[in-house]
């Protein structure tokens, strides 16, 4: 048996998320039936680090599966790529060592949220950021995302849904990008809870239009209360951009 | 009575080009839509510098409208992209100087086709740029383009159904600029024939394959023969870029 491994990159906008359900599009959906395209019966059952949720992109989302198939990894790249839709697409496939998991192999994972400043979006990126009109304190957006960094319990910040045995998690990097006429939100972690980034970036935007303080993110870390956070902001402006593993190396898409 | 200039941005992959036609989405039509909700009858005709093809986007088209509503421009920026849909948008509004017209006062136009070197295109740019696999040479390309400059018959390099007088145009500008992964054309005139730009992006990547010989440009022109150009590429990777207009002023969301 062989293990191989996936980075995938997709638009998520047409499906309602990462994992599969009956008579719906999902992205694990769609690429399992690529596979069983390409590799013989019983066609292998695909396992993603993370499952994104309906709407949310993938800059490089990492899968693996199994098979006896004896396709060189790159072949099998251009094979599946040939049976996929224009927005989902395999960028790596290679050959992983037994008993990697994409998920649990994983150290950490970091999304990025793309927060576009201005009064119109260029139809370009319209499916892909989310439009934030008026003035943003983008100082103070700053101040109050490197709370955010350490062990902390994030009860307050996921929605209801999440199955997580515990809500303690890591966050190793919290921060704002400038990217010209987008902020963008950049934050690795150990694991996340349900729309874990969601509400955050939702609270932050609350504190870059002083509708909130910099400073009141600790206390919302310790009181554990939802109703204390801010909105969700839209699936559209989230992207999943890597996934970091230790023994089995950097997601070779990484720049 | 007051001239209002707009500069127009959209995606043209759901429309059926620029132009109105009935029973069919246009751009046109969806913008004079949209003015007819803002703007009291009789509701004013739009008038486009240029008219792209189905599927064919813009960076900045330029249109004019004349109307009696004396609503600040800048509200009726806002007013428009408020009934208008996400990738159809008015960059900006101005009153322009009574006799400006959008198409006879422009000095030029700037079209850009880009080119996507690689094996996969990522999903959040399928719809605006054209996959080319393989090896490309950019320098012949380069070499090729050049001998577009110049004012030439361009018999050759345009598709029947186009009802131009004359096929002699003045090419002032023809250049590949390079965009990382892609290969962007760039081309500004005083007037483009029907299809004019993707026969002849169709023919210089033909020169990029060794399909055709760099030197063979200035005699493909001198055919006046469309059985000797390049196979016209798709509307996708099109964008009109830039109108450049005298005394009006150059465009605006020019960088």
């Amino acid at each position: 048996m062989r293990t191989v491994r996936l980075t995938v990159q997709y638009a998520g906008t047409a499906y309602c998320g990462w994992q599969v359900q009956p008579g719906r599009p999902t992205i694990q959906g769609t690429i399992e039936a690529a596979l069983a395209r390409v590799v013989p019966e019983p066609s292998p059952r695909l396992h993603g680090a993370g499952r994104t949720d309906a709407g949310v992109h993938a800059r490089a989302q990492v899968a693996h599966f199994e098979t006896i198939l004896d396709l060189p990894a790159d072949r099998l790249q251009a094979a599946l790529n040939h049976f996929l839709p224009w927005d989902v697409r395999v960028l790596q496939a290679v050959d992983a060592p037994s008993g990697f998991h994409a998920r649990s192999s994983a150290l950490s994972k970091e999304y990025r949220y793309r927060v576009y400043r201005g009064e119109v979006v260029p139809p370009e990126v319209y499916a892909y950021t989310l439009l934030v009109r008026g003035r943003l304190d983008a100082e103070a957006m700053r101040t109050a995302a490197a709370a955010f960094v350490g062990t902390h319990d994030f009860a307050a910040l996921r929605c209801a849904g999440s199955r997580a045995r515990t809500t303690v998690r890591t966050v190793l990097r919290s921060e704002w990008l400038d990217d010209g006429a987008e902020l963008v939100y950049r934050i690795e972690a150990d694991g996340f809870l349900y729309k874990m980034v969601r509400t955050i970036v939702g609270s932050l935007i609350e504190v870059g239009r002083h509708r909130r303080p910099a400073a009141s993110i600790a206390e919302l870390l310790r009181s554990r209360d939802r109703n204390q956070a801010g909105r969700v902001v839209p699936a559209k402006g989230l992207h999943l951009w890597t996934v970091n593993y230790a023994v089995f190396g950097e997601d070779a898409t990484r720049p």
